[in-house]
C-alpha cells in the first residue's frame, strides 16, 4: 500500500460532504492521502499526537477544514513545519465569511494557504498540493497539467451556452 | 504575597495598551491577576506548560485577547474547564470584525465568553470576571456593587452634556 | 424540587427551538434552571419583575436569547450583577449578525458573555454557566469533565470519515 | 421660558458632539428642547424615572443617540407610546455599523425610526422630530419649509464646483 | 368613506406580501390608509403627479418599502415636507442590507425614518406612523395604547416556551 | 444573418440562467447578440483567442457574468478598449458580494461598468448596453424608448396592490 | 467654444476633490465636459429642469458621483435614455460601502454602470466614457488607445520596485 | 549570482512597502528571489511574457500583491501550473476585504494560496513559500526552523507586558 502524503483533517465529520472533494480531486490525481476527524477545541490531545508521527509517516502537506471559530488549520501550522492548506467550512449563521476571516487572518509568523469557502475550495486544495508535489515530484506535474487540460477541454465543448 | 485567581493573556506585547484596560480594573476591584505574553501560534508549547499549571497555583478564571484569526482563548478553552473569557483586538486592517468572528464563533461544547472590541472589551472582561468571582466570594460582589454605583454616579453627574 | 440555578430568558417563544439546547445542556449536567419568555422591548415591567426577585429565589447566572436588535441580554445585565450570558438568535434577514453586534458590543461598565450565532451558542451557554457554577460547586466540575470527555469520545469514534 | 418639546438623549457625554447637530438644528427651526446624559446600561433607573415625568412636562418626541451595542432608542421606545428616533454613533471599532443595527433592527411592535449614521443622522432627527411636529403645529411646517428653501439655495449657489 | 391619512408606497406588486404588514397594522389601529405601487425609477413622473395631490387628499405621513438600491422613500422625501418612513425589503442577494443603507443613509437635510428589514419593519412603520399621529389625535392614542397591551399580554400568556 | 454587435461571456455553463436574462433582453430590442462560456481562470488561451478577433467581427460591446473572484469582466477589459459591462453572479456562499467587489473595484486605468447582482443585473447589462448603442444607432433609441415606456405601463396596470 | 458632450454631475460641492478626477481624465482625453453641483435630494426641481434640456444641448453621457444613501446616479437614469455612470463616494462612517450599493443595486429596467469607490473610480468613469464614445467618434478611440498605452508604459518603467 | 526561485509580483509600485516584507523575510531565510512591477490590467501583454520565461529562468513560486479588483494572482494561476500565493493589499475604501475576497474565491481548478491582508500576510507569503521549498531543499527547512525558534523566544522575552 502507498503511503500518504496528503492529510485531509477536519473537525467534525459533518465537514466530509465538502472535504470529501479534497479526497476525490487528490485521487484523480493519483496523490495518495489520508482523511482524519479530529477537533482543534474539543480533541486538542489526539490532534496534537496525531501530529507528532505524521511527518515521520510520510505526511508532506496538511489540508485542514474547519467552520465558524476555525481554528484547525491554525492551530496545526502552529506545530509543523510542512505547509498547512485551510479550507473555510459554509457556516450555519454566516455562511462561511466567520471561517474564512478565521482562517486567512493568521499572524505575521505561522501562515496557512487559504482556499476559498466550501467545495470549490476543498478541490483547490487538492490542486494546490498537488501544485507544490508538483516542484518535487515531476509525475505530478504531469498528472496536474492533464487534469488542467481536461478542465479547459470541458469548459470549451459546452462554449455555446443555450445550444 | 496574594495569589493570582486571574490570569491575563494576549498573543503579543502589542495587544498590552488595551488588555492594560483589564488589569487596571481587576486592580481597582482588588481582584489579583497576573499578565502574560503567550502566542497560540508561535509559541504554543510555551503556551500549554502555562495552563497546565496555571490552576493549581489558584487562577479561577482566564481572560485572552487576540486579533485577526484569533485563537488564543478558543485554545486556551480546549485545554481548561475553568471559564474563558475572549477580548477581539481592533486588528489593524479589519478594524476587529475577524477577531471578533474568530473568538465568539466557538464549535457546540467549547465556549469562549466573548466580550466587545477594544478597549471596552477589556474593562468589560474583568468586570465579568468579577461577575463570577461574586457568586463564590461575597466581597467581591461588594466591591462589583461599589464599581457600578460610581459608574452610574459620574453619569449622572454630567446629565446636562451641554452645561 | 430543587431550586433553579440558572435563568433562560427569551423575547420570543419562537427562540424557543434554539434556547431549548440550553435547557437540554444544562439538564444533561444535572443544573436546575427554569425558563422564561419575557420581552425587553414589548414586556419590560413584566421582565423588570421577574429580575427583581430572581436571585433571591436562587438563579446565579442569566442566559439570555435574543434577535436582531437584541436588548434583552443588555438590559438584564443592566439591572443585575450577576453574570449574564448573551445567545444570538440567527435573524430573518441578516442571519443573526445584527444580533451578534447588539449583543457583543456593550458599553465599558455592562459586560455580556456573548456566544455564538444559534445552536451552537445555546449550547455552549449551558456549558459556560457550568463553567462558572463549577467554580463554587465541585459536582458541577465533575460533571462538565464527563461532558467533556465523552464529547472527545464521540469525534474519535469516527476519526475515519470516509469509513 | 419655553417648555421643551422634544428630548435630546444620549448615553455618554463623549456624544455630545456628534447630538449637538439635533440640537443645533431644532434651535434654528426654534423649536424648543432639552438634552440629557442617561444610559440605558449604566443608569437605567435615572432614565426610567426622567421617562415617567418627560411627556407630562410637554415632550412629545425623543431623539436618541447611541453606539455600539445601541440599546438606549429601543429602551426608551419600550417605556412611552412616543415617536421615538434613533440616532446610530459612529462607534470607535466598526464604525457605526453596530450601532444602526443594533437600532434599526427592532422586533416587531416597538418601532425606532432610525436615521444615518454620525452628524448627518442628528441633523436629520431634529428635521425628521420637525416634519412630525409640523402636522400638528402650523408655524413647524412654515419653519421646515423656510429651512428646506434656504439648503436648497445653498446648493445652487455652487452649482460650478470648480468655479 | 374616511380619507386616507396614510399613504402605502412600494416599487414593485412583489413588495406586496411585505407592505401589506404595515397596512393589516393600520387597519386593526383604525387608520385609514391607502396603498400604491409606484416605482421611483420606473414610472417617477406617476410617482410625482400622485405625490402632488397626496397630502391635499388628507395624506398626513408616507411610508415606503423599497429594496435593493431603495430610492422610493428618499425620493418622496426629496419633494414632501411631510414624515416619510421607510421600510427595507428583505432583497434577493443581499437579503436587505443593501436595502437598509441605501434608506437610512440619507444625507442632511432630508431625513427618513427607516424601520428594520422585512415584515416587522412594515408592521413597525405603521405603529410609528400611530405614534406620530397620535401627537394629533387623542383617539389614535388609545388605540395605539391598546395595541401596546394586548401584544404585551400574548407574551406573558406563553411565558413558559416549554409548556 | 445579422451579425452580432454584443457578447454575452461567462465563465461557466452554470451562468447561463442568470445571464440568459441578457439575451432574452437584447433580443426583446433586437440587438443581434452572440454568447459564450470562456473562463479567464480556466481558458484564458482560448478567451484571448475569441477577444482578438470579436471586435474585428463587429462586436461593439461585451458582457460578461461571473462569480466569486469575478475576474472575467476585469481580463476583457484589460484586452479590449470597447466597453466591458460586468454583472456578478450570486455565488453560492457568500451570495454575490465577493462577485460584486471584485468586478467593481478595479483599479484606475481599466473600467468596468458593474451593474448589480443576479438577474436584474443581466436584464440591465442588456438595456445598459442598447443605451450606449442608441447613441450611435437611432433606432435603437427608439427600441429602448418602447421598452421602458411598456414597462412603466406595466406596473401603473398594478398600481392598487392588494386590488 | 466646444459643447459639452458629458455632464459631471455631484449631490455636494465636497464631492468635487474626487470628481474633479473624471474631469481631468476627460481632459487629458480632449473630450468636453461640464460639472455640476446638483442634489437629487435637496434641489430635485433644478436637477429635473437641468436634466429636461441636456441632452438637447449636446450632453450624450452623465457621470453621477453620490456617498450614503447615493441616489443621484438613480434618479438621473429613472429621466433618461443615455447611458449613466455612477462613481460611489467614500463616505464617512462607511466607506462608502452604502454608496457601492446604493448606486450598482438597481432594479431590473433602469440600470446604472457602476465604478469602484473614490478616485480610482472617477478616473474610471471618464474611461468608460471614452470608450462608450470611441464606438461612435473614431478620434476618440485614438485618444483612448495612446491613454492606455501610456499608462502601461509608466508601470513598466518602475519594473523593479526597489530599484 | 544566485538564480531567482521566488517572484515577488505586484500591480502597482505602490504595493511595495507592503510586498517588500516578502522580500525581507526571504532575504532572511537567504531564499534568492527577484521583484516585479506588472499590472493585470494595464501591463497584461508584458505580465504574460514575464510569465512564459519565468519558470525556465528557475522561479519555483510566485508570490503576487494585489488590492480591490485584485486579479493579479489569479491571473498568474491561470498561466502557469506553479504554486502561486497571494497577498491582499489593504485598499483605500474598504481596508482589503474587497481584495482578499478577490483572491480567495478562485473558482474550483485554478487554487491561489491567500495568505492575510497587508505586511501580516506578505511577511507569511515568504514563510509560506519556505514551506514550500522546504519540502524539496532540506536546508531551508533547516533555515524555516531556526526562524521560527527565534520568533518563539522573541515572545518568551517580552511575557511580561507591563514589566
Amino acid at each position: 500500500m502507498t503511503k500518504a502524503m496528503v492529510s485531509i483533517l477536519m473537525g467534525s465529520k459533518s465537514d466530509w460532504p465538502i472535504m470529501e472533494q479534497a479526497g476525490l480531486t487528490l485521487g484523480s490525481l493519483e496523490i495518495p492521502f489520508e482523511a482524519r476527524v479530529l477537533s482543534a477545541h474539543r480533541t486538542p490531545d489526539a490532534l496534537f499526537s496525531y501530529l507528532e508521527t505524521a511527518e515521520s509517516r510520510g505526511i508532506e502537506i496538511f489540508i485542514a477544514g474547519a467552520g465558524g471559530a476555525a481554528h484547525l488549520p491554525g492551530v496545526i501550522a502552529s506545530k509543523t513545519l510542512a505547509p498547512v492548506i485551510g479550507v473555510p467550512m459554509p457556516s450555519q449563521a454566516l455562511n462561511g465569511i466567520d471561517s474564512l476571516l478565521s482562517i486567512v487572518q493568521m499572524p505575521a509568523g505561522v501562515p496557512v494557504g487559504t482556499m476559498g469557502i466550501g467545495k470549490s475550495g476543498a478541490t483547490n486544495a487538492a490542486l494546490f498540493a498537488a501544485a507544490i508535489l508538483s516542484l518535487k515530484y515531476d509525475h505530478y506535474r504531469a498528472q496536474l497539467d492533464k487534469y488542467r487540460k481536461k478542465q479547459a477541454q470541458a469548459i470549451l465543448e459546452v462554449a455555446h451556452p443555450a445550444g
